[in-house]
């Protein structure tokens, strides 16, 4: 076993975890600054920290239960790598969260003293940190549950717990991160005038904290459970076929894509006077092209067919489009966030529906890349071949992780830069590196948002494979069946209504929270004038268990119409729910990423000066938009993604049990 | 022939035609009131004229061109049956738009002299000329066709011609309304401080014809098109079969709804102190019941297969299931308004997030309505089972019509009272009569969306039998199949992009009207002062020529797309692409409606006096909820249906060429 090509996988992913730890220590040991600065960034990492550890202990729970019933119907096997899948994810989550809030107020000090040439550096290698521990870990875990067992199926098992745990994290962390924020706004600006990040306000710290748990953790663990969930994918398709080697190749090419990966982010550099976003993209641009090299060599050395290649490729190519696409759509210089700005100057409704329209419009190059990507994957390899492409898409996920980590970080040293009052031309800097941040978030949402619909398609190809293997007869979704037709209109309504909620939790939730502020101000003497000390914690404490109020519910709701579908109406309406919750939900994750990515920037192009600028009536009605959006693009559109990775993986994992005990029959 | 069963559709549809024109003269006898009302109806009728009269002339040289296409491509006859369906199409949209015009007055006018039980009747006539005039046309047009040729497939020409013009009316009079009505407003009250419907506005006309040529003559037409097009895909799917009976079952069954129909409309009758909402609802409970009975009866009589009438009242069943469901969602006595109006306290974004949230909701009883409707259809009889499903939605379409034309007339009637300055007395009992419109419009368009997309089913099916009948074989769609993903995508981009294009198409002509409005107020002498008079026709003109001017290249885009992906990907592909604008067609279609009358109705609650009442910055915000639904319920979502319609009959037309000369072939 020595020298087969697959070991490739726990050696770059252990390289990659080395360097992450290396980049900790790097970020670590820079100063934190002032005190001030030091006791501000003791509170955001004390009220991640508080939230971290209460989301854990009630997934403990969760996981636990979820465990011992994987056990008794499906084995104890699956019931252990499915811990593992929860523990690995559960450990990027906090790696994600400890690196950002260290690197945030590095970054901060750092810009103080020594402007963007030693404040980039921190913030894009705390990202970096995120990033090569994100595909470290799950490349490492997936090749020793794969060197334990040699069966990919077992590796589905690790896989679902990872994608659970992500569910929690993004939209939890998604609730969170709004309540907070909506709150913050409302009673402070709105009610209180108060400035934004003014720290009187109980909830500012929740809010910073938000930015943690909802952008810097929530998005790693993403990533995670797409990467993980393709690889297995991948290698579930590539097992039913007759060539040995294609069962392991995706652990070769994931392996392959973390050097690429680690190169890229070693090549991240920014001159003085240099563009922090052209950095960043030039590295993914680096990444690619050493990937792209690295697997063709490795094709031709060991012989592999070249067509594989191909499909890798393509998904590559697919996921820059998307990325690249979302990228014009939102990006605050290009013409939809102009003309949707403009619009805001005939007021609040008109500005919602340009970019409302704007936002279903690029929804339209995401789907010919997902629809025509897949199909040419196809022509070149079968289902396998769209395997590939998704894991293509995702083998440079260190990259893509870096890159979006790094955002949070920079909004983050930004804040701090504010509340510890470092100064205009501090704020100016972080500024700078928070708004390449907002730039590289379009590309990376995009990004993901392909990677999980390409990999929803990998998943859906293998459940239908796993099926083929229980019946021994192939089976065939036919759209002009009925069961598989109702088994679509069902599995669409479940991204649907999850979006629906959970935009209703926010707002539930936020509510609370005002009440607490409201209550905090009216009780704690001299807090106005700023004599007293806020409670902090109180607020923290009603994001955090709000959120997972309002999200637990809906995800046994999700889990369990999964299983009602199946073992009520059988394996084709099954199917058919698959395919619904993918259409259904890769539309709105798109929509409602690039709407909400578009009325944000619409605002800030607004508050740059034009049509009539900061505290104008087009201003106001701009941040109406860029409200809507909030929930939008930062609770409900990303958690769709891990939704639908979630519902195709218990679909897969309960297919034994529902082809043998299914009402309607195949 | 003379006794066949069928011969009860056009005897059916020739009683209803009749029974139309005597309830046209009936409205017509009836005193158009003072000087004053006469005036200002005349500007309405004149105006409305005017947008038919310019929208026939594009339409006119549109018909022609496809039509010498279709001739040249697939032969004179189904050129000629184009022209027909557009001919009868065009005239039931005439009907209904003249006995709107004359109703609206003669309603306000009777509500002067002789209170509600004078009015009502007035309004509600008026509204079942509409009804009894669409399904008489349809199926006296549908009987001919048949009569002449005896072949369905050519009422399919009939039925695409329908479609096409149905289109065009729908999203051109849709794009219409609310460029009048944004524009009107913005200069009128916010920009001028002039009060809603005040004749100094010279957008004021425009904005009453608005609301009769998109509501009344818009969805008029739109039941006609599915009405056309779900019995004629139930005659196709009944002509494959090998029991002669069933090609000519639907034209007996929609010939009994029609009688079902004149018995339900002479039923509605208010007393004094009677609620009119009540009423209409009971007239539409009491049509369903005859219609049950008769079919019943019919079956029993001639031995049809029972399993057939089953199916027929399934999809009655659910269309009922729909309506109720949108009605709870929308309605202003039910908790999702309350909720919404009570986010609006929160300002303008929470309550157009709550009220999106609950529109969201709303899909799934629909999407379970539809999936699991079809599926039991199926199960009775095939596919069959599912057109006789979708006729039996539509049989009862006379009095669905009627209830819905009524709302429009209601809403006219009261803009007549408040311009002619009739007293509060008068406006009240038209707010009474206007009140119980918006009930049954959303009852209506809930109706109307699900009969759209189980008819949008049934002409899927009947896709696969024309396709099947070419290639001598059967042919699935199976979903694995990436040529058949492929076409879902892009099929799930046409009603997205559709959508957005007239939404931004309405907010630019809107701009296009708003200068006029301006450049009257600045260069007429006299306008603002009361003593110069408004040139009514420029804005009138001006709301046409843009409606048009948007409308036009979607409509060739949104055939030439179902055409290159026919030609260029394959049969395969466009089962696919069928399939996906039906699943983002019919979402997107229920979420606009539900959502855009769900703040409209929030909005009047708190005009109702709850939760500050009008003015208060509740109104406000809830204001702003309201026009952004605006569009999405009177322009985008009403278009969806027609527009699904259109693509799935384009289908099916060119199937024999593109079975013949696809690039990528079965």
């Amino acid at each position: 076993m020595a020298l087969e090509p697959w070991l490739i996988a726990p050696v770059s992913a252990v390289a990659s975890l080395l360097i992450g730890l290396f980049l900790y220590n790097y970020v670590s040991s820079k100063d934190a600054g002032t005190d001030r600065m030091k006791q501000i960034a003791g509170w955001i990492q004390e009220g991640s920290r508080a939230f971290l550890k209460t989301e854990y202990t009630y997934l403990g729970a969760f996981v636990a239960v979820m465990a011992i019933i994987l056990s008794v119907a499906l084995g104890v096997k699956i019931g252990l790598t499915f811990v593992f899948g929860t523990v690995f994810s559960g450990l990027a989550g906090i790696i994600g969260m400890e690196i950002a809030v260290k690197a945030n107020v590095r970054t901060a000090n750092a810009a103080k003293n020594g402007g963007l040439i030693a404040a980039f550096p921190i913030a894009f290698r705390g990202g970096a940190v995120m990033g090569l521990m994100v595909v470290g870990l799950a490349l490492f875990g997936i090749s020793i549950i794969y060197w334990l067992t040699g069966d990919p199926e077992t590796v589905l098992g690790m896989s679902i717990g990872a994608s659970t745990l992500t569910l929690f994290m993004k939209a939890g962390g998604g609730i969170y991160t709004k309540t907070a924020d909506i709150a913050a706004d409302l009673v402070g600006k709105v009610e209180l005038g108060i400035p934004e990040d003014d720290p009187r306000n109980p909830a500012v710290i929740a809010d910073n904290v938000g930015d943690n748990v909802g952008d810097c953790a929530g998005s790693g663990a993403d990533l995670f459970d797409s990467y993980v969930a393709a690889i297995m994918a991948a290698m579930i398709l590539g097992g039913t076929m007759q060539i040995a080697y294609l069962q392991t190749l995706p652990l070769v090419f994931a392996g392959l894509g973390i050097i690429a990966s680690i190169i890229g982010i070693a090549s991240v550099r920014v001159k003085e006077g240099g563009d922090p976003g052209t950095s960043l993209n030039n590295g993914t641009y680096i990444t690619c092209i050493i990937f792209g090299v690295l697997t063709y060599a490795v094709t031709y050395l060991y012989g592999y067919d070249i067509k594989i290649w191909y499909a890798t490729v393509v998904g590559l190519l697919a996921g820059i489009v998307i990325g690249m696409t979302s990228d014009h759509y939102t990006s605050i210089n290009k013409g939809p966030a102009k003309k949707t700005a403009e619009a805001a100057q005939t007021g609040a409704a008109i500005n919602i529906l340009t970019g409302f329209s704007y936002g279903l419009i690029s929804c339209f190059p995401a789907f010919l890349g997902i629809g025509i990507g897949s199909a040419i994957a196809y022509s070149l390899y079968g289902v396998y071949g769209v395997g590939m492409a998704a894991v293509g898409m995702l083998a440079i996920a260190g990259t893509i992780i870096a890159g979006d980590a790094y955002g949070p970080i920079g909004d983050n040293a930004k804040g701090i830069a504010e509340m510890s009052e470092l100064g205009d031309e501090v704020v100016d800097i972080t500024d700078e590196i928070d708004a390449a941040g907002n730039t590289t978030k379009a590309i990376t949402k995009g990004f993901a948002i392909g990677a999980a619909g390409l990999t929803a398609l990998a998943l859906l190809a293998s459940f239908q494979e796993i099926v083929k293997d229980l019946l021994q007869q192939s089976i065939s979704f036919n759209l002009m069946d009925p069961i598989v037709m109702m088994g679509i209109f069902i599995g669409m309504s479940v991204p649907v209504i999850f979006s629906a909620m959970i935009i209703l939790g926010v707002s539930k939730n936020a509510h609370r929270m005002i009440e607490e502020i409201r209550r905090q101000f009216r009780e704690i003497p001299g807090l106005m004038e700023g004599t007293g000390q806020p409670d902090y914690n109180a607020c923290i404490s009603i994001a955090t268990k709000g959120a997972l109020k309002e999200l637990l519910p809906l995800i046994v709701f999700t889990i369990s119409t999964t299983l009602i579908v199946g073992f009520v109406a059988g394996i084709r309406a099954l199917a058919g729910y698959l395919s619904g919750a993918i259409f259904s939900g890769f539309f709105l994750a798109i929509l409602m990423a690039n709407a909400g990515g578009l009325w944000d920037n619409a605002k800030k192009y607004v508050e740059s000066g034009h049509f009539g600028g900061k505290g104008s009536d087009t201003h106001k009605a701009a941040v109406i938009g860029d409200t809507v959006g909030d929930p939008f693009k930062d609770t409900a559109g990303p958690s769709l993604n891990t939704l639908v990775t979630v519902i195709s993986q218990i679909a897969s994992l309960f297919a034994p049990l529902i082809v043998a005990y299914a009402l309607i029959g195949v």
